[in-house]
């Protein structure tokens, strides 16, 4: 690990097309390994979801529509393969849209490759957008891993932080390490180190105490669905940032692309969250820590009402104070680009 | 682990002393073994307490009393066997309270005797005040681990709810697994199991996404220094615990002895917040995670406005919106008390 400073940064692909198959970075075994596993059917294709060998809204859904152009391209029952890429995981909408999307596709393969690059586009705009909110020298606190490895590349939440620094502006990341899955410390830290972005670790509990001794300038997160209202459901923990940027009178920032809408839901109420495994609570891969007896929660998402988030960036631009109305219309304008 | 539920659980005995060496519970052992390391000098009690092998304000206190008799029986010079422990761990005040008691003590061993004595004595007087507050199926959320293992026995938010069952009440813990010493999950959880009080642990991130679905009654947690208006040092991530139960209009109780006032505090902007080593962030034991090359911040402890805490309890009752005159008020009786 670690990056000998004279070299270029490989640009990290979690999601790779082969044209017959699919090859999906191992984000389990990061960073201690540069593993991919391959996929050959929408079937190993959910499982790789469900087992979050792939994981982060747009890649799930990259991801599953790769699945489905495999399933096309065997002759297998595409409802069956829609059916279990629909189950694999229920929180981020991305999947569901991508299903959506493949589902009057002319062209399973092309229709998969568009949403591929479609996604890298948006959040190269999403940078653009976003990185005129970050200030020079912006020490950003993030939460769970919106980069590189969540999306067809360059990052949603990351992919305002990277922009922001190919603007020349020197920022810094505080990154939450993102308990129980440890996205922060083992993702998003690791692209940072990887791109000579500095970046500190830091346990999610210590958030609200290096804000009250004003050490963090603003929080950007990504997203897994945002209602029609603003109210956004993304990895555990966001919530409490949220509330905690609140009382510290901080800029709180989602950075999410058009796919991760969910227009159909008022709010974030209807948003179903997932429980995930006790074992992810009980202890970290082989170790255990917790002892025998004990009961578990482990909700792996939260929602957070939308009044607390003080903009929403997509390919579009910059929703300030976002709201049904400016929702509305920005969705409008998605589909009129889509056209 | 898991106890047999015909058993009566053994007392936790965090600290025991045997009249010539003094004998700590390795804490960073728990769950898994119940192992007691043996201390025969000031020095080696210290670097006990530095290594938390020992942990928890209370427990620190005795620990360190016990220490200086030590140093006294050996005819060590005191003022060196109270530096060594005064430089062990800076945040908890209880060590400099159990320090200066033991400063003009007739006879050593008697005095940290009844330092010992008295926090048990404390934790059971907490009890009995705190349990008033506790209402009939309380789903009561904990921090870090205020238990038996971290005082005398019983224990201060633990000794709480421990009352509150001895009282006949039906309630439930909630223990957030506190990273990165994990002391909620091996420890608390470990505690609670022992005793059949129902127990469910969470990730520290979780704690705010409960409260919003309504699944929490009550916050409480212990202190390791209040300062004279009320301000709370105590284990990191208690202040975020503090603000999102603000938000939520849930009480948030601190259980407390007087020796973890510190009066000549004026407020908690003067407490010393340790910073503890980098190898507990990236990692647990000997599982490394985060990648080579990223930089960590571990603070071990955060600072609660007054203004945010409920009540304080101490083994003099319950102080309700606490602020410096109450405080003032029940030091004055607790001096009265040991006349």
């Amino acid at each position: 690990m670690g990056l000998n400073r004279t070299q270029r940064p490989q640009p990290v692909e979690a999601v790779r097309w082969l044209g017959d198959r699919l090859e999906l970075l191992d984000q389990r075994k990061l960073p201690d390994e540069t593993v991919y596993v391959t996929c050959r059917t929408a079937a190993e294709t959910a499982t790789a979801i469900r087992d979050m060998v792939v994981r982060g809204a747009p890649a799930i859904g990259c991801a599953a529509a790769f699945g489905m152009t495999m399933a096309s391209k065997r002759g297998d029952i595409l409802s069956d393969a829609e059916a279990l890429l629909a189950q694999s995981r229920p929180t981020a909408v991305n999947l569901f849209w991508a299903l959506e999307r493949m589902r009057g596709a002319q062209d399973p393969e092309a229709a998969a490759v568009a949403i591929f690059t479609d996604d890298l586009a948006s959040c190269r705009a999403m940078g653009l957008h976003g990185a005129t909110l970050i200030p020079e020298g912006a020490r950003i606190m993030t939460h769970c891993n919106a980069g590189a490895l969540a999306t067809a590349g360059h990052g949603t939440a990351l992919g305002v932080i990277r922009s922001a620094r190919d603007a020349g502006k020197n920022v810094s990341v505080i990154a939450n390490e993102t308990r129980p899955y440890l996205q922060g410390a083992r993702l998003t830290a690791w692209e940072m180190v990887q791109e000579n972005i500095p970046v500190t670790l830091i346990a999610d509990n210590m958030a609200g105490h290096l804000m009250s001794r004003g050490e963090v300038d603003l929080v950007i997160v990504g997203a897994d669905r945002i209602a029609a209202n603003g109210d956004t459901a993304n990895k555990i923990g966001t919530y409490t940032l949220a509330v905690l940027a609140n009382r510290h009178g901080l800029p709180f920032y989602v950075a999410a692309p058009l796919s991760t809408f969910d227009a159909k839901l008022a709010d974030g109420s209807g948003i179903p969250i997932e429980e995930r495994p006790a074992a992810e609570m009980t202890g970290y891969g082989d170790k255990r820590w917790a002892p025998q007896g004990v009961s578990v929660r482990n909700p792996a998402f939260d929602v957070t009402p939308a009044d607390l988030i003080t903009a929403i960036i997509t390919e579009h631009g910059v929703m300030r104070a976002p709201g049904r109305e400016s929702i509305a219309r920005t969705l409008a304008i998605g589909r009129l680009s889509t056209l």
